[in-house]
């Protein structure tokens, strides 16, 4: 299952039941869980000083799609999922069944918990710090530098279960609260309140997400949207949401 | 003309002085036009089970540069012009003379009319709809899901010869009329009437097309652009055009 | 150091101490300096017949990284470097040290000045004039059409120290005097005043740049940048400007 013209590092740590496509390359420092899926063109574990020696760690049942990079020295949980040509650098940690689109680019030295959705061409930022169940949408930037260029750094915290729509940017040291939702380009200066809706550029309070209904005819509540929204997410989980609203 | 490095399946169709790049995989369920050339390291008919089984089919005539994937179950027409690294999902269709530029994403469940020309780093989400002779500048996304996440899907429609200038997001279920012209850096939340602009975040009405005069010293009307621009269309439509305003 | 697995034309002239990755492909038209690396995947020298024959000069020192696509007809000084998947077309000149970050797409025909230093996913348009130790962050383009589609061109020109943050916009003709600061998620639709900062869609006058305190407790300006952000200039650009503020 590994491709004749793949190159792979013999100190890499391949598990049972791996695939690796056409012409990609497992470097040294790389620890690859069972059952996972490499596609063609990748280049796993890419050596860099900045990881001082730490290893990529990537968990089982993992699908990395091709011309994807890895730098040594990040973790990810199980059940990782790819889009075509990520870019992930060193020293950063990732949660289980963490999902990060085409062209994704995650900047290193990030924490992100468990079960978040980036969509393609999402840019994270140095020192982001992202929680569990949150979903960030195509062409949005997390930043970090408040007066660019600088040597100063305040990266951006996104709570659980928030959403962050389409082309945004979450701008030097701003907190997106636990539920809440940026509307789609929108510039975000300061912190946004738990379950509020903010939009604009800089973005304004637009009302709490309890006020949008589900265009599916239902009259239901969109948001909190794991009340509505499973797909893809572990039973477990589900089975307390659907608990937690009934 | 196929590079002895690149993987050609045997159960591909690959039509008459195709030529394939280095490095590049061609899979089972494709079938390639005449006269097709194709760049390095691209990923042709990767296969999904969301195809059904269906092919892509490329028309003749087509250039796909390098670092390029598309799926299994697309149909494209003749002269598709693509840049580097387009990702192409499954269930799309397009017309002929489809150009679209370096990092274009388009998602999958979208219909594609002719002659639409996409320039870098174009994201269409699924279930858009683009008519003929459309423009799409960088960075523009067509968006589809009116509450983030759900499984409601109102996607996009752009009309024959509307142009979405760039950085611009097109909002769920939008319909940006024929002619009409979006500013860049825009969100357009409504629908667009023909030839009318819009610009600003949320996008408000500026003026009739009529009005933008071409900055060449001519005085002359900058739209309909098919007035005056006409590299890359086909000499039939171009007479049409020029019979339009004479 | 050329990987067994390298395409290297026999017409390429490569200096000494070069590195060259697997898969990667070195076409005829192409002249790299001596200490240079370049990555997995690359395709360096990609003819065109929009260059004339013009080689594609790399200077000494040179980091390019994996998947980036080099086309014949450009120049570029010492210690280029480059992130991931950057794609530079032809007839384009950049002076010593300039950085482009992963994903960046250069469209061919600009000038660029000494130790300009562009983010990931930075998008050049075609007639770009850049200054010297120019910074522009990610997903930032650089427009040149007033009217598109047209056959007026009309390219940006961006002066010595400026800053364009986030997201933005620059659009056709607009020039970005000495020392500005655009600032993210802003569309600039006429020329920025040296060391202004301007903000918003269309971008409006906010400040001098030294009204702009830096976070780190000092109470110190944050602009002209140049007072304290010295790392990876060059040692005699940096005493010039530790005098200028002493």
């Amino acid at each position: 299952m590994i491709h004749a013209t793949a190159i792979v590092n013999d100190g890499a740590k391949i598990g049972n039941n791996v695939s690796i496509g056409p012409y990609s390359i497992i470097h040294k420092n790389a620890v690859i869980g069972d059952n996972t899926e490499i596609g063609a063109y990748c280049e796993i574990g890419l050596p860099t000083k900045l990881a001082n020696g730490r290893p990529l760690i990537i968990g089982n049942g993992a699908v990395i799609r091709s011309h994807s990079v890895f730098y040594e020295g990040s973790t990810f949980g199980e059940k990782l999922v790819t889009g075509h040509r990520v870019t992930i650098r060193e020293l950063t940690t990732a949660g289980d069944g963490f999902q990060i689109g085409t062209l994704g680019d995650i900047q290193g030295h990030c924490e992100i918990g468990d079960y978040v959705k980036c969509h393609s061409n999402v840019h994270i930022g140095q020192h982001s710090t992202v929680g569990n169940y949150v979903w960030i949408f195509p062409y949005v930037v997390l930043t970090n530098d408040p007066h660019p260029p600088s040597e100063v750094m305040a990266g951006v915290t996104i709570e659980d279960f928030a959403v962050i729509a389409t082309m945004s940017v979450i701008l030097p040291g701003v907190t997106v609260k636990k539920g809440a939702l940026v509307g789609a380009h929108s510039s975000v200066n300061k912190d946004v309140n738990p379950d509020a809706v903010v939009a604009g550029s800089p973005a304004k309070f637009i009302c709490g997400t309890e006020k949008i209904k589900l265009k599916d005819g239902s009259g239901n509540h969109a948001y909190p949207w794991r009340r509505h929204f499973h797909r893809g997410y572990p039973e477990k989980a589900v089975a307390e949401w659907i608990k937690e609203f009934s």
